[in-house]
């Protein structure tokens, strides 16, 4: 049973969920009824099998294989996306005798962390982008951390602006805390100079409904007591993501995804060459056009993996997306905060489809002068 | 698409994540590749898609419609599990001038939950089953309910030990919690009765990953301000659970259960007929072999969702769990706290499948004298 891969899903530009790649989405579709190998249907395996320690065990070989993560890391399956992060960071992190933590606004999804770790407790905004409508990140030289800062919160790339951050930011001394949802596996990412990288799964790595943590055991055994179980890293590290059921369905996905990153695509940096080259023709497109289509980020910040612009009126915009639908492309609205347009061009996107992006809006840009 | 329905799957007794429906299965299969109507992958559709908000409604009113729910009820979809559950309602109802709640231990589940609670805040334990080893519940005489407790916990059905509350426990005039993770919608509940029902997906409902949630609104108007909003209700319930990104495809496959019920069971009282004659015919298969299969629950305590019980010598029931497998059952081991062996009988697990593990245990006896 492999039948072809249906279209519409090659040429999904969604901001997330995104599109899986094709063999992991045919692997998926055999598993429903029955995983290779066990006879059962993936809803239905207990996560206490054997088979599923499996599947967490090589999930996590392979996230640490793809990222050379040091044996000093827990590779956590966690639920509730990035949001929770935003509030079992604060609560986890040690922060005594420290000053509060630093944190960058630099954009939609940054701005969020910070408001729900305000709810646990004070910390400093190092940096806002929001003044300036979140068009640019900052430069080293604009960023003067404390040396007594509890830790380094930012987000490596901002998926509603398209700005993305091609440096780790931070002192060597200060514990390093990142948001790579958006990013995460799409490039190497120097993993061993943070003390805790979260992602959630459905950008780059799988469905919605699981988060990956990535942490260091000497932050998980600073942690405070007392913390409930879901939101204690601690407990969920002790029992190797299965303190209590898993998203089993989602970790089964993350596991083909890295497969995949392993076998098809050989690695992140070959990942990120890709993604390179996808990025480099959607901008070339953008820049080519003149200011018909005006990207959204500085030219300096802009994203390998979402790129956000608009076109010269709102007509235009919805012209564009009605004549897009038409022609097979899906996701290409704009987030709600800053509206106009966005193609997301996540690991599973292909240089063919984003190729073919560029080519109509070329033509759309010729039929349609403004 | 609709290849022959893997025999296996039939037979799984697992505890849970459970079997599903056969039809659910088939349509999960159809949309890992392509949505009806919409042509995309499940796996890739945005949450802040038209498509997915009429999902969302839809699961909401085909859960309305089975258990009959009052308007003043929310419907949610949220994550982490019952065990997130044990410390979010603690957070989130109110007990200012009230004494403490009142926590029935009545098995291995209700336990952790005690434990999760006394995290967040005091609590009572108006009744333990603990020394008896969770072999029966409390009959009525033995429970005083405070009439001023902030409210009643309980555990409708406790899946390790295979014991179920066939009515409904406290006072009219205390507000009552209930996890029902492992019977939600296997029968009627009374739910207008409760003002917070929790039920993880994983048992009757659909995949591990997705939790539900009913409460009533006077509940989420009086929780305390503040909470980070992966723990607060209100936030979930102001956003119709797409506060954040939520799990996509597990709620998918909660609409298609739901649609399963209404369509081809014809609703809940149905449901609970077949519940009934399923367990009837294990139970008799227990009794009827005086003493070989030994049940873990009083008799008037007896699960309709969960079978625990026991062979006479731990190496039969090695022998036992061997030849099950053989002949095409899986899941018949009990849960670690209490070994021997459990078949669980959800929704999804067919009269058929159950007439034929009677008859299979029945042979094995045969077989297998002590």
């Amino acid at each position: 049973m492999k039948p072809a891969f249906n279209p519409r899903n090659r040429l999904n530009f969604s901001g997330g969920p995104g599109v899986l790649p094709e063999t992991v989405l045919h692997e998926v579709q055999e598993a429903v009824m029955e995983v290779p190998g066990v006879g059962l249907s993936i809803l239905g395996i207990s996560h206490r099998s054997d088979w599923f320690a499996a599947v967490v065990r090589e999930a996590e070989t392979n996230i640490r294989t793809l990222l050379d993560l040091p044996p000093d890391y827990h590779v956590l399956f966690l639920q509730g996306g990035a949001t929770q992060q935003f509030a079992m960071v604060p609560m986890a992190l040690p922060r005594e005798g420290k000053a509060p933590p630093e944190y960058l606004d630099t954009g939609y999804w940054s701005a969020k962390s910070i408001a729900e770790a305000q709810r646990v407790a004070p910390l400093r905004v190092l940096w806002s982008g929001r003044e300036s409508g979140y068009r640019r990140l900052p430069q080293d030289a604009e960023l003067s951390y404390a040396q007594d800062a509890a830790y380094l919160h930012y987000v490596s790339n901002e998926t509603v602006e398209g700005l993305q951050f091609s440096r780790v930011l931070g002192r060597e001394d200060v514990t390093r805390v990142c948001d790579m949802s958006s990013d995460f596996l799409s490039r190497p990412c120097e993993a061993q100079r943070f003390s805790l990288i979260y992602a959630h799964a459905q950008k780059n790595i799988g469905p919605a409904g699981v988060t990956i943590v990535l942490v260091r055991d000497e932050i998980i055994r600073q942690a405070p007591a007392g913390l409930p179980s879901c939101l204690d890293f601690r407990a969920q590290a002790e029992a190797h993501s299965i303190h209590n059921t898993p998203p089993v369905f989602a970790i089964y996905v993350v596991l083909l995804v890295t497969r995949w990153l392993l076998r098809e695509i050989g690695g992140l940096e070959r990942m990120d060459q890709i993604n390179r080259a996808k990025a480099a023709s959607l901008y070339a497109c953008l820049d080519a056009s003149t200011g018909y289509y005006g990207g959204w980020a500085a030219r300096e910040d802009r994203s390998l993996m979402n790129v956000a612009f608009t076109l010269p009126t709102p007509a235009l915009q919805q012209e564009f997306l009605l004549h897009a639908a038409r022609a097979g492309f899906s996701g290409l609205e704009g987030h709600r905060a800053i509206g106009g347009l966005r193609a997301s061009i996540y690991n599973a996107l292909t240089l063919e489809a984003v190729v073919e992006l560029c080519g109509f809006m070329a033509d759309f840009q010729h039929r349609h002068p403004c």
